[in-house]
This record gives C-alpha cells, sequence and structure tokens, in this order.
C-alpha cells in the first residue's frame, strides 16, 4: 500500500490543501472544528509529514508563554495542566516561564522573552496579571495576553481576563465555622501583592460582622502563601492567653502549617483546634484529618484563560474582533475532617 | 545620552558584532563565558534590542523540550527548575511536554513535537528515559537528547544520561530500619515501568540479606509511585497478623499514604510504626512527623542533564566532538521523625 499524501488528507477532509498545510504547521487561523476533522483524516490515513521538510516550509513555531512566581507546586502544576490542554488542542506549544514578580525589569524581560522565543501570546498568573504598570507595558508592546486574577466582577478595565471571586469563597469557609460555634477564628493572610490576599481577608471580616463578631486584630497575622508562615502564624495564635479555636488559612499551604503547629503543640484537630485551607490542592485530601477548603478550579480557570487567548488570537489572524467581556469563576466550600463543632465554650480571659 | 548600539556592546565585550548578534538571538554556538561577557555590556550599557527587528532577522527560536509523565507535582517542578535554570544561562527557552509514557505512537509524538515546535533538543524523564525501543527511535530520527535514568553506574550504551543511583540510597534506608531494631519491615513498590522500582526494591532485599533477615513476600506488596497505592497498600499491610513494624514507601507519596493509613487506624508514628519515604519532596518536611527519606537532588540532577544536553548541541554546532561519559548521582539517608527504635519484640504468630 503506498503511503498517504497531503492530497488524500486534503479529500478526506473535504478542506484545502492549504488547510492541511495550516494544520500541520500549527499555524493559529484555523478553526478547531476544522483543525480536528483534518487531524482525524491524518490518523485515519496514517499520514505521516516528513518533519524536517515542513521546518523548513514553515518558519514560525507557535508557543504561548505561561508567566508566574508562587511557590506553590500544587497551583502551578495545575495552571500548566489547564493551559496545556487548551494549547494542544489548538496545536500549540507552551513554554514556561517562572520569573521574580518583583523585579523593576518585569516587563523588559517578558518583552524580551516573547520577541525571543517568537511566543504568540502570555497567560499571565497573579500577581503579575495584578500589576497595572506590567499589563500597560504589555499592551504597549502590542504583546497578545491574558490575565487570571482575582476579582468579584469582571473589572472592566479594557484588558482581557479571566477572574476568580476569593471573597465569596472566604465568607463561605468563615460562615461554616461561625455556624459550627467557634466565634475566635484566627485568620493567616496570604501575599499581600496578591489581590487574592486582600479579597479573601475581606470575606473573611464581612462574615464576621454579618454575624454580629467582633474584630479581634490579634487574631489576624500576616504573612505569604506558605507552609512555614502557617506554621510560624499558628504558633503564635496558639501562645495567645485567649487562643482561636478555630484557624483560617489563606491557602492550603498555610493550612498545611497550622496543622503541622498543632500538631508539635499536642493539639487534636479537629477536636481542640478547627482548621479551614483555600484551594484544594491534593495535600487537602491527603493530611491527616484532611482540611476543609475552598475548591478552587484552577486547572480549568487556566484552561478557559488559555483557550481566550488562543480563540482571541486566531480572531485577530482572521481579521475579526476579538472576544467581548470576561469570565468570572467561584470557588466553593469543600467540608472535610479538618473542621468540627466547638465542643466547649472558648476559655475567657 | 544617545541609545547604545549594538557596536558599542561589541566594542565594550571586546567581540565581533556578529558574536553580540549570535547572543542576542539566542544561537546556541556561543561559548558561556563568552555570552556573559556580551550580556555584562547589554547591561552595562543599558542596550536593547529591538524585538521586532530582531524577529525579523533570526528565524529560529531555540527552546528545549522537558519530556515527562509523572503523578508528582512536587518531582515535576523540581526537574522543570532544573531544567529551566540550565536554559536560562544559555538563553534557552523551555517547553513542557507531559505525555503518556504508554502511548504507542510517543515516538512519532516526540519526533513531531521537535519538528513543529523546532526545538533544539529534549530532557527525558523516566519512564521514557528508559524505553530502549523509544530510544533508538529518537536517536534514528537525529534528535538531540539526555536522559535522566536510574542506574548503579554508567549504562554506556551508546546514549548519552545521567543516572540516579537508587539502589544503594534503598539500602542505606532499609539498614536504618534494621538498626532501628525493626525485621519486620513492609516494603511498597513504585511503578514497574520505571527502573528506579526495581533498583530501590534491590537494595532494600540486598540490605536484608546482608543483616541475615529472611525475606517475607507477604510485606512486599506492588504499587504505583501514588499516595492512594501508599495508603492502599498500608492498610493491607496493617492488617496482616503478623503486621510489620516499619514500612518502606518506595517515594514520599507512598509513605505519605503510609502515614495517612497509620493516621486512620490509630497508630502512633513512629512509636507503633515507623515510615520511610524516597525523594526528599516537601511533602516529607511539612508531615507530622517529617519523613525519614532519601535526599534525590532531583533539581541539580535536572540542571546538568539540561546542561549536558546544551553543552553538546553547542559541540555539534560547533563541529567540536561530544562529551564522553555519564555523570552519575546518588540520593542520601535523611533521618527525621517518622522512624525510632523498635519499642517492643513484634509479635510472634
Amino acid at each position: 500500500m503506498r503511503s498517504a499524501t497531503i492530497k488524500d488528507v486534503a479529500e478526506q477532509a473535504g478542506v484545502s490543501l492549504k488547510t492541511v498545510s495550516r494544520v500541520i504547521n500549527n499555524e493559529p487561523s484555523v478553526h478547531a472544528r476544522t483543525r480536528e476533522k483534518v487531524q482525524r483524516a491524518i490518523e485515519a490515513l496514517d499520514y505521516r509529514p516528513d518533519p524536517s521538510a515542513r521546518s523548513l516550509r514553515s518558519t514560525r513555531a507557535y508557543a504561548v508563554g505561561l508567566v508566574y512566581d508562587n511557590p506553590n507546586p500544587h497551583y502551578i502544576i495545575s495552571m500548566q495542566s489547564g493551559v496545556l490542554a487548551a494549547c494542544r488542542k489548538s496545536g500549540y506549544g507552551l513554554q514556561i516561564h517562572p520569573c521574580d514578580s518583583t523585579s523593576p525589569r518585569l516587563a523588559e524581560e517578558l518583552v524580551a522573552l516573547v520577541g525571543n522565543a517568537r511566543l504568540a501570546g502570555l497567560v499571565l498568573a497573579p500577581p503579575m496579571s495584578e500589576q497595572p504598570e506590567l499589563i500597560r507595558k504589555l499592551a504597549a508592546a502590542k504583546i497578545p495576553f491574558m490575565r487570571v486574577i482575582s476579582a468579584r466582577q469582571d473589572p472592566q478595565d479594557g484588558y482581557p481576563c479571566v477572574y476568580v471571586d476569593d471573597r465569596d469563597a472566604a465568607y463561605a469557609i468563615t460562615e461554616h465555622l461561625i455556624q459550627l460555634g467557634h466565634t475566635r477564628i484566627g485568620f493567616l493572610w496570604g501575599g499581600r501583592d496578591h489581590r487574592s490576599s486582600p479579597e479573601r481577608y475581606q470575606g473573611y471580616e464581612d462574615a464576621l460582622k454579618d454575624y454580629g463578631i467582633a474584630l479581634d486584630r490579634k487574631l489576624i497575622l500576616p504573612g505569604d502563601y506558605s507552609f512555614d508562615d502557617g506554621f510560624r502564624g499558628a504558633r503564635k495564635l496558639l501562645a495567645l492567653k485567649d487562643r482561636p479555636t478555630a484557624i483560617f488559612g489563606s491557602n492550603d499551604e498555610i493550612a498545611a502549617g497550622v496543622l503541622a503547629a498543632a500538631h508539635s503543640s499536642g493539639l487534636s484537630v479537629p477536636w481542640e483546634l478547627s482548621i479551614a485551607g483555600f484551594e484544594d490542592s491534593p495535600f487537602s485530601k491527603q493530611s491527616w484529618p484532611a482540611l476543609t477548603t475552598a475548591r478552587q478550579a484552577t486547572e480549568e480557570i487556566a484552561r478557559h484563560a488559555a483557550q481566550r487567548l488562543i480563540g482571541n488570537l486566531q480572531r485577530a489572524a482572521n481579521g475579526e474582533p476579538l472576544e467581548e467581556g470576561n469570565e468570572g469563576f467561584s470557588p466553593e466550600l469543600v467540608v472535610r475532617g479538618s473542621t468540627a463543632p466547638l465542643r466547649s465554650a472558648p476559655a475567657k480571659r
């Protein structure tokens, strides 16, 4: 049997030779449905394009860059998986670019990255996605990007994003603890350069207020989205004379640190201390006890962000107007073994 | 003050215009020292090449691909960090390519990846790095690659690699448990498609043999490198009439599952059950108690692998012979709170 040719593929898929060639070369200006049709024909005919010939014909490689600065491996892997899922569907590669979000030359670094690596566009994770100056510079350099940000609603600031309502989920977690009878609820902040931190804090404060519980500043500590800050923060809170009966860590890494601090203090969780996190990372299911948390569909959020970026690239390539409006996500409360009803009235001073 | 030109950079660095242009375009045929000299001059003069002009001049983007199939986020993030460190030093980008190691068309997939994305070469993680058929096909397609494999010594099989001596470290872990008085030591396997699994098992078996402890097949269970298999395996071992007093999980994810199973059975760790893992993942420091494990310098190993790949690419571009010999790494025993002396003689049937 003779090998299939590009002409066979075009006939079987009912498209032009040019379209098959575009699919093979991973050019963005092909709609997903057409791409799938061609790929099915390639599969069915077992057509093998010659890679060396291909790289001569096409002078561009299409890849998206994912820009992040986050110490949490679970979050990063989920972001990568989501962006990759969208990239693969459209024939894009994924270049990863961890960076220092505090670098004064970050905009220049990203512009150079896109230029050097011929990236089609960037997906920006927090906190880079939340730096207005950086965003303006990237837009001025005509770099296509999509932001993942924390916001209650569509910011309508003229730049595309997907947004996550952290405040609502943090409210739900705090409310859950209050409904279990807790009134002394510690709160450990995440990094101040992430907009999600004040959003989560606000959800906590709003819930206390709505339930008529006075805010006690001694129970609220600054820190970063890290295990170590969770551990340190919890040690401080647990050393208070009138210690909290529940601690809400701003993410699961912090909550993991709280859990370790509780264990090391000989406190039984959840009976002597309730603990809640945020994110639904794998750790939150594997710890003992498993963590009450907010399910933040990081992978899905990242997939949508990349899909919208690629969709816009394809629209731009086809001379069509870009997608209007942005997409929002709401994390949901997940109750597990680390939270329980208050057993007795908290000790009074 | 006028802006610096490429000529100023060449003069300051004491190299030709062509060399500066090569550095700016991230071409591989520049030695690291020259590259650094040019980059220092660019920095000192605050020279900004025009990215749009640059992309017209140079038709190639240089990126390395990292190929992996592993459920363990800590391992993956460490691999990525190591490869990235080497890439950045030499001006390469990093494309990530998680894949299905059991796919019958994996070789074709990787050849297409390199062709489509114009990758300069691949770093292959286990188990892909340990599939002889795949390796032969990549070599036949003239794709430059570097393998990270598990082996006691340089395999000298004609293909480049960095190798990790898992057996020796597994021996050290088992010996540590024996020296604490344990003789009934459970062993939970990792995935059979990873060569590290039989290597770690062999270290366990060798240590028992050297200390004159008879192998008990009931204490050895198959599984994958996952939390769930650790949990399931430990539940089975702990249900034995003559249960083990220590369990060695083939990696930290498995050991985390064992820890959860012990907690859920009400066993105090380490006093009623000693647990050891392998890898020194962040979890192993954050769990309660922290895990005794083997420190596998994944990031450093990956960095060396990528450096050797890029070094060979530069040698090939300069017409020089490739580096001879391969590099080996030995994980080291790290003792933490999850292992303790046997308190009493194990129950006899």
